[in-house]
């Protein structure tokens, strides 16, 4: 299939959406909120499905025909060419605990493949972007993702040591090798390497909402997203991701990831 | 030793001090600087130097009896009745990589006792400043820390689990039976103690120009933080520091730490 093209109106929606999501979320940021546990106990607080809900209000107004997915309140029309993917609030616990590290994702799916992406912190305000043919930016300034290819000099994060099984020992063996670990932040670590202040992330458990967002920024900056077998992430991808600041780096990062059990 | 009165004066200053220091590390944030490594790892910028540089001119020509102790640019006068105590990037690799949860620690100790600080984040500015006497406040609001007892609800923090040696397992054990972890944060964490968000931060390794600023923020909010005897954090102290929210929860993780080999 050949690369779709990201026209401005595509751009300026997802702006749109970052804009009235942030607004949004910072009304409650800090405040009193009920917090309602879900399943897997992460925290989702009113502003999750608050900031969800004007996105998707938004969306049908502007391209009634494009898809929905949404973490919140599920699915629609995802048969569609353009499907958006919307995650209110990555980093749900670090809302809860009043860390501004948590970023709101927004994705656009062309045809199953992750094309463009927004991460947004509302609260310190830094807004990434970019995607296919959509160099990335932090703030509308240009960025590039690491040219550091030496791991003992890379810089490597992860949210959180609990939240891998699979690449448990892996992950140990990768924090030794590297030059050091940076924990927390979920989305936000990878718009740190699509900024180029830290090379490699290593997780897994994502999901679509969290990879369809971070993968096109991550790429527009130049650096590279896959999934553990090196494989382009997608609709249906097992949320077992590599991001590295360049391609060097990510050939040293994945062997050990890909003998893994699958 | 009875308490000491904290002045208004002195309060005015630990505030010009949060001030100077934070326009300082605002002009380097996120800007290319010439990164030297320390002994232990841990990139210092100068942005670090700069500010501990200017914090320490401030206190010597407001209070030039006053000792200072700094990360940076060493003791002196530290026989002084007060002696202020400055860490003016703490949490340096959260500032390398750009993300904004570095803080500037500014600690007063009365004979050799932390009675007042400052945990300033100059990029969000989110300051904290409370002490013995000075109800802690966050950005000039009151705050107080979290009166949750149940283990089980309890949120617990630390930097990242390569800093736990000594209290590797025990912490391992905690985070199983407390609600979740966060990690990531350095002096941030105790801020977010004292503002009652977070429950539990456990560490080791902690020095002077840590915890100086850190338990007197703690304490005014009306949290509990000692070292793991449960003794008052003083000059000399070990740097191995339990914060809680309150006196019930501090006495349920005391034991398993003070049971460790000192």
């Amino acid at each position: 299939m050949s690369q779709p093209t990201i026209s401005q109106d595509l751009i300026v929606l997802a702006h749109e959406l970052a804009d009235i999501s942030g607004q949004t979320i910072r009304s409650y940021y800090r405040h009193d909120v009920s917090i309602v546990s879900k399943a897997d106990d992460s925290p989702v607080t009113v502003a999750d499905r608050e900031a969800e809900r004007v996105m998707r209000e938004r969306i049908r107004a502007a391209r009634p025909n494009d898809g929905i997915i949404g973490e919140e309140h599920g699915e629609e029309n995802t048969d569609a060419e353009w499907v958006w993917v919307l995650d209110p609030i990555d980093g749900t616990k670090s809302f809860t605990v009043g860390r501004p590290l948590f970023v709101t994702l927004i994705g656009l799916l062309h045809f199953g493949k992750p094309v463009l992406g927004v991460i947004n912190q509302p609260i310190v305000n830094d807004r990434w972007i970019g995607g296919v043919g959509v160099p990335s930016t932090l703030n509308g300034k240009p960025i590039a993702a690491s040219q550091i290819s030496d791991l003992a000099e890379a810089r490597i994060g992860t949210t959180g040591p609990e939240h891998l099984q699979a690449c448990a020992d892996v992950f140990k063996d990768l924090v030794k090798a590297c030059r050091y670990p940076v924990y927390g932040g979920d989305g936000y670590l990878y718009g740190q390497v699509a900024a180029g202040w830290l090379d490699i992330v290593v997780e897994e458990g994502l999901k679509l909402h969290d990879y369809a967002a971070l993968a096109p920024v991550i790429i527009g900056a130049g650096g590279v997203m896959t999934d553990w077998q090196g494989e382009p992430l997608r609709l249906g991808s097992a949320g077992r991701v590599l991001a590295a600041g360049n391609a060097a780096l990510h050939a040293q990062v994945l062997p050990a990831l890909r003998s893994l059990p699958v």
